[in-house]
């Protein structure tokens, strides 16, 4: 066995709701004293969506329409048995890894772009606006948005605006309006502008920008790629498909691995396992892999703080690197963010989910090797996710266990081959 | 139904032959009066190859090893219904497309790289060297070289490697030596380089480069991605799965197009039909689109002529430009050949396929509103079989006939973005 596939009719009917699952009360959403981040929140969501954010509902159903587009883009998606890899580690371990590069913009993040487009839609909205870093979210919801027939706008963090050029050329063959943020679109992109003219950006502050879009007219609705509950819970198609591969082959997880930025491929491949975990019927590991250069979860603080640079969301409990940290330009854009998915961040602060923070020439060279071994060439954000898995593969070669590790393979690097020409010539700081 | 897929057991257990089957006879590979060509053969390409090149036997078997690779990289590959394009078109006719663009290196392009190194492989070749144009065939030809655990040296037309610098990127990760040709690592790309330093390149000169090193060591192979007979053989996986497929929805092709360079992927996917329009089963329209600017099967000549530039290479009845011709510097790098596969040709000369020519901004034109539609960016070379199919589908809504149209979808355009870019800009020639 090296792939497991699943026919279409497997794509689950239901997105599964870790809220009805916790061990401890959700920490509500809040706002400062003289705050309205609240009372903001449905000029910026869908109904559709504010309704899944809040809802404690264990399964929530999966609109028809959306299951026939998940089946149009390639779901269910296989699952790969790491036999080069397993046999380049020289480990006992079996090493599994979920295909989520498969879908038309390489990434996991089109599960969700297609729900928010489609409440948005239903909501008669004329357009979504969103932040996006490297550009995998962006593209995902310029596409999204043009199936479900409303426009999009995306404000794309400067750096990466720059160094991805192409990105930009895939969400405009989408119909999708691409600005670099910083922009002088918005009240916020011009205050930030007359302070620094060269400000690299942040997601935080694109998020503010399409925040304020949204807060401006009520036909525009704003879209997040991570973070929220509701993005999280769109993910979790990832991971219900993963558990019935897995049992297809009669195998349980030992340890899963995800690479964690907001946290939402990490969630959708761990939270229905989550709970397999806390009715006792698996004993499992769940490892989220974190930029050293953004540790969020291994060295941020626990605590309320709000999502974006200018304050616009409301405050959300999460481990934080504080709402004005600005991360060092590496090629990683999609792990730049300074706060963490409020279910992941409770996760690990109760301890269920470990965290774990590598280099970025640690995660080119696990990239290298998996291409190399395997023939797929990861994002560099999933190289995270690879590099601690190798690691876990190489410890249980140690310790002489077969254990069965599960990466979530969240994107592929076609689109960031200058990092690793960067990295084969020797350039990577 | 929007995807048609197949179980891995679907995937052919043998290669299928048109050799077998020709309405007139094959025309003998030639050599002129003083020339060794064809008794250099053995010593350019494995005795595996050799064999199939000059085998009339119907069915070839697929070595084991070869299908679980193929399994491997995602075979079978999914058929799609293009309904966005149905409706944008407004067209009775129902459109289907191949989607060979979700092998690792994006294009159909591996299903015969993986057989070549195989039978390299077998008989105790270190190295395989061969051409590359716009890269795919390079980056599929490592990857199957890394597999098999051989070297692979890529002589890439230097026009397409300044252009394309992501594509070495990819060769690279899979361990493949790449070089800008004319190099000054062979006699005739040195002979080159002296009358004219800064020569662009074609693919004739590099076929050239990469068997002078075949014939210089007897542990080195040269491998062709396209024009020879067994390269055809190999990729007409294509064409037996899409038969599968379409007898699983009850469908029968009446309109089938292929993008031409070589000819391998259209042969792919057509030979297969072209037996069964022999035999009378089905009554369907083959159509091979190629470029205004490399025009070789609507304006060549059908007659003897060399593959290569220097004249290594047997002499080869095909359509042809010349083998001293130079195509200008077009995006669709990997259409920029001067011949034509011997038995693309001949079917062409017999009439049995058809061959359109077009244009540059037309086929970005068409590929600009597939990604709209479908959600799925082509490559330029796919783009110009698209734009057959819509021409063809637009016929069908003047006609009001309701015809299956069958678009062989090569590869994708992740890593051509320059070209959309250009486009989208209107900075195309």
């Amino acid at each position: 066995m090296q792939r497991v596939t699943l026919p279409a009719k497997a794509i689950p009917k239901k997105w599964y709701n870790l809220a009805a699952d916790l061990p401890v009360e959700f920490p509500e959403y809040s706002q400062p004293e003289d705050g309205n981040q609240l009372e903001n929140l449905p000029k910026i969501f869908s109904s559709g969506v504010l309704k899944q954010e809040m809802s404690q509902k264990r399964y929530i159903k999966i609109p028809k329409k959306i299951r026939k587009i998940y089946k149009k883009v390639g779901r269910p998606s296989p699952l790969y048995r790491a036999k080069g890899l397993e046999k380049y580690l020289d480990t006992p371990a079996k090493i599994f890894y979920k295909r989520e590069d498969m879908s038309p913009t390489g990434s996991h993040k089109f599960n969700t772009a297609i729900a928010q487009a489609y409440y948005a839609k239903k909501d008669k909205a004329k357009m979504l606006t969103t932040e996006t870093g490297a550009g995998q979210w962006g593209s995902a919801l310029s596409l999204a948005c043009n199936m479900m027939n409303i426009g999009c706008r995306v404000y794309m963090v400067r750096v990466s605006f720059q160094q991805k050029p192409y990105r930009k050329t895939i969400m405009q063959l989408y119909n999708g309006e691409i600005l670099p943020s910083p922009s002088d679109k918005t009240e916020f992109g011009r205050k930030i502008l007359s302070e620094e003219p060269d400000h690299p950006g942040t997601l935080g502050i694109a998020i503010s920008e399409a925040i304020e879009d949204a807060l401006k007219d009520d036909k525009i609705y704003y879209s997040l790629g991570s973070v929220l509950n509701h993005v999280m819970l769109h993910q979790t198609v990832i991971g219900q498909e993963t558990k019935k591969q897995l049992s297809m082959i009669d195998a349980e997880p030992d340890i899963m691995v995800g690479c964690v930025g907001g946290g939402s491929n990490f969630a959708g491949a761990v939270f229905p396992f989550i709970k397999d975990q806390i009715d006792g019927n698996i004993n499992c590991k769940f490892i989220a892999a974190e930029p050293n250069s953004c540790p969020t979860l291994t060295q941020g603080e626990y605590r309320y703080d709000f999502g974006d640079t200018a304050g616009m969301t409301p405050l959300i409990k999460m481990y934080t690197l504080g709402h004005d940290f600005v991360p060092p330009a590496i090629h990683t854009g999609g792990l730049r963010y300074h706060g963490m998915a409020p279910l992941v961040a409770l996760l690990a602060h109760e301890k269920m989910i470990e965290a774990r923070s590598v280099t970025q020439t640690e995660i080119f060279k696990s990239g290298k090797l998996f291409a190399d071994v395997e023939g797929v060439v990861p994002a560099p954000e999933t190289c995270h996710a690879i590099k601690v898995g190798i690691d876990e593969a190489i410890k249980c070669r140690k310790e002489n266990e077969k254990k069965n590790i599960i990466i979530n393979f969240s994107g592929h690097g076609l689109l960031d081959l200058q990092g690793y020409d960067d990295y084969l010539e020797g350039k990577l700081v």
